[in-house]
């Protein structure tokens, strides 16, 4: 078992929670030391109550970068949930002091941070993950198998997109969450785009293959009052010369966290629904569409690796955040013990991809700002 | 009862027949007349078989339309379901002698021609239909009501849907509904988009009034070796300021007929598919989401008059078509009668929505030829 | 086309009216006699409001029995929609003058009744049809076929369901429809039974093949006050072996008219619900599980020939009842014609399976009054 | 955090495996002490890799029982997650140590052994748990709620299911889970029933408040060669005059773990299916039926207080494995402390559920040994 650490994520902070009960499912990591807040105090008695000893209790994550460093047990890697302003400095912290690194996204504020780390990844030879949750889930694992074996043919056209409701009342004063959201310097420049519209740009990514070419947003605040976006539409062009569209929303009534990813082949169509998340629908060309259950034998190996149990008893978000950090966990333990990793072994949004979603709200914010102008991804 | 005449849909024609059906369901109007194809003899047997005197089988239409104009007991109405080419000859022929229309979408080949269309129509104070067919299902009427009513408030957002799959794969000799539909004479400057992508325009705008300000366009030909477009996407804005996508496609494996709108406003959501259309979902903002039935007493009457059965037992195409025909018999009827009509008899898709659809088309291939520029709707 | 009359379905009777629209949708016959009512006036007005001429509406049924028996262009067939108290005499009064009949479910109060029609039937070589609804449905129709090729094995077990909620609050006085449901008088020994689990027995029939061999069965009057059942269980015994089980409820809130059934083979699983009629599953034992849909290349001719439109178009109630008067009419015409009808011509519900509701009737009522007890069918 | 020891769930045991995923979750017991296998070397190996303390991995459950009941860090409960055969005897030897349980389902062989198991836990005081997994959804324990509160009335019926198909197919070698579930000596007198049977009997019980009067049961082998049922339907006569119906299967091909509720009172009805555990249906008898998702706002606090992540993403089967687990810990950590127990705080299956549970199975045999016969289940 690997020892990790966590900066961010202390009482009452939501996603630390999840990381942290994500990696408890399996126990192929124990957290071992942490900085949780940025009041000290705070932070110690929380590390407590997980049971951390006092001395890997950290005052701030400098501190603890350099420490665990130098400690013959020290931490494997980190785990970064700190607000989206802090993630870069973070990491970088981590990742200089040689320390592999788990981040939440949007990796960073700008393309040219996410690319300083990207660079230190690579010149240190460290593996770094960041968290697209949905990549996680054994449908979309044996989705991207189909797609690689060819079973629906060359793409031709993906839809995506993330309609949720939670900020379609205006904000009130008891709805605690939203604010940051919407204050663009803890969110950056976007909030729905930036928030769940990079979540679609990875999950199609990840299942596809495709690369983007360039892009044609449009942003827009549709609730009165609020500064930053709360509804995306991003036409795409892939550089395979497929086409593609993804919408994200916040005011979607009706709407929890409805991701939805529809693929179009030449042979056959593909369709999942993150609410229903244990099964997927595959339409070949020729035949009458069918209903894929995670957990059957139709199931492949690289996807059915990651099932607990039997299909029908629904695997869930714990699930599939447990799984990024079951495949991260075993390539860095398969590193550790200087073995080869294979492509196979990268089974997890790694820094490319956290640099690919800030690159990709950069020039969505460029394009929108320019009247919804064509613009290309990587100039 | 009236009687009425008919404008091609000759034997094997797919159209003419669900017409002819869907009248007959509620028995509203006798087909009296007809010159249903360019081969008089096959015509004439046809028209035979269908029960029609034989001096009314004509071998023009513009004969038919000369003679029935003069007759005592003529048609009150012709139906024009001929290939798209010609429906604004036929059309223009007939209001010409002062007889009312029915007419297959989209409506002309140009908005020019529907542009006289409609003020012929206007000038002579005839009544003009155009067979939307979604219109006519309750469900629909349902939610239009409610949206003026305001139980979702002010709308914010629209998207709309039409995903086939029938034209997905490369067209082979013995497709043979496929080829005039991609031939450019016939068809007109669009395939997907003037077939089906009409279809969510004007679904859109019979639900919610609200009108387009302007649009940008992307039609795609994603089978290699295809001219027209099978693939179009459209963003929208609305003159109040909303925004809408539109997605039409026709190599979207998976799906048959799968009209789908999806209505956000203030106050709620509202969501309806083709494929179960005696069904719609309406979110409040404050409450769980709620799956309306057709037939049951939630319905209100603008709606629930044109429920035939109970709840639970569907009603599907050709009754969505019938109530087109119903609501537009009555206000002949009661024109005829020399009655006032008011706005509410109006329940059915007019001319001016017809002229709609062909500028829309028209608006949506300049932009696509201008890089997508944003196009005003009425310029 | 052949002319028919009607017997019953006067003004505001519901389900007279919808086979008139049904027969319509495919104007295979004519409406030329009637007596719809046994107030003379009333049916008088009635029958000239339908297009009927005036010396073809009788003052009552026998009369209207002798008198078309004997004309040159009289009625081939007569649709019986009487309240079920008078199926039996109208029924017999017409097979007596040789007339066609085609009578609304269940047949007769009891199965004695039920027997005498069926002898006629045979003694005078009639066609006899019952509309029993859900097996006009083309998915049902395609189902019956894949069980008779074996696509799932030999079966093992089926559970059909009714479940309505419209019997579910207490009768007051604005509830119309119900009264004479719940009177013996008028509806029989049972009625939820009688009214919709005769519906389940004789779908599964149709799709499966399968004879009972024995019931056991349980009917509660769940509302208070209520004479007759509103809910009934049944157990079942095929004679292959097989088991059953078919529940019917008009107290179960949450359901329109949700017919379902599931068989389940040896080698796969079938799936159909009324709500969704157009789709079924199936599941190969061997397979994801798969959705079918009718117009699809993949329903085979016994059942595609039904299909008015495309996939994805839904077709309803309306057109299901269509089918059977389809099937009845072109066998009809066939044996006028003189030729001989195969066993695929009797591709609607016979006087036999009226029989057999009938008598499945009376034999839950009898298990119900013993306890439950197991009953043989035929003794 | 409180100590806890398991018996049984060694290498390759589902269950177990399960149980210790699910405790982790939420952190709230350690695994200490362990006999995870008969064979005592593999046992060993496997509790050091779950990293259990040498001196704590016992030979035998007797000692261990003994040994932890002694020491002073002991733990507080044990998980029993041996094969059905030997629950008795290793629950009954930690209970007379003074040790609390949790242990699957189903209980006991016989309803003998859950007596005394449940009067040793009444004598002694202790917190005895049954994991009946599907009282662990928080959707689950919200319709407790509604039914508490009278949201749908009076109960009138309920019909509850389980269809799986893993056991469709004639055993072969390879199927390796099968064998013993088929044979009598270590699953008892029934499988389909006693396996998957008594999850729908505990969670109709745990739902509805409702105690069974009497049952008649038809249990049937329905694939060839089979002695153990494979599928069962329960009539049921609850206490108060509701009547229910309990299908379940495993030869049911398209089902993987369908489990299905739906309960139908005077005023309203609610249907939960365990493949979208996350939702549920509400029909209120004045209005359109509702879709409640846990994590929204509608969801009151006895069953809110379980959700771990908002609305949209998915808690499966592990969470509610876990939520058993929380109430259970929740509740002797508040005996430990000396506090005094409300009935709110048994929020989990209690040993008087699990005695139901055999005894329910028991009587079902019974019945169905004697032709289905009505059998009082208090008798």
């Amino acid at each position: 078992m690997l020892n990790y650490g966590m900066v961010g994520g202390g009482p009452g902070a939501f996603i630390g929670d999840i990381h942290r009960k994500a990696i408890r499912i399996d126990a192929l990591a124990k957290l071992t030391a942490g900085c949780f807040s940025r009041n000290v105090d705070k932070s110690r008695k929380f590390g407590k109550e997980l049971g951390i000893e006092e001395n890997c209790l950290y005052s701030n994550f400098e501190e603890m970068a350099k420490t665990e460093a130098t400690k013959k047990d020290g931490i494997s890697f980190v785990v970064c949930v700190t607000p989206n302003v802090s993630h870069f400095i973070v990491c970088k912290t981590f990742l200089e002091q040689g320390i592999n690194v788990v981040c939440d996204k949007p990796l960073t504020f700008t393309s040219h941070q996410a690319r300083i780390l990207a660079d230190i990844v690579k010149q240190k030879n460290l593996l770094f993950a960041v968290t697209y949750t949905y990549t996680g889930y054994p449908a979309i694992k044996q989705m991207r198998e189909m797609v690689k074996k060819g079973d629906i043919g060359k793409i031709r056209f993906v839809n995506a997109e993330y309609p949720q409701d939670w900020l379609a009342m205006p904000l009130s004063e008891d709805n605690k969450l939203a604010p940051w959201r919407m204050d663009p310097k803890v969110s950056g420049i976007t909030n729905c785009l930036g928030d769940i519209g990079t979540h679609i740009e990875n999950l199609a990514a990840f299942v596809t293959g495709l690369k983007i070419k360039k892009i044609s947003a449009h942003l827009d605040s549709l609730v009165e009052g609020r500064i930053l976006d709360d509804n995306a539409v991003v036409n795409i062009e892939y550089e395979s010369g497929a086409k593609g569209l993804y919408w994200s929303s916040q005011i979607a009534f009706g709407n929890d966290n409805a991701v939805r990813i529809r693929i179009f082949g030449e042979k056959g169509g593909l369709e999942w629904v993150q609410e229903n998340p244990d099964h997927f629908i595959f339409t070949p060309c020729d035949r009458p569409k069918e209903i894929w259950s995670r957990g059957r034998d139709s199931f492949e190996n690289p996807a059915q690796k990651y099932s607990r149990i039997p299909a029908g008893h629904q695997e869930g978000l714990f699930e599939a955040f447990a799984n990024i950090y079951k495949s991260y966990i075993k390539a860095l333990t398969k590193k550790n013990n200087g073995e080869k990793l294979s492509v196979e072994d990268f089974d997890f949004p790694t820094v490319e991809m956290g640099f690919d979603g800030v690159n990709y709200i950069e020039k969505c914010f460029e394009s929108n700002k320019n009247n919804s102008a064509w613009i290309k991804i990587n100039e």
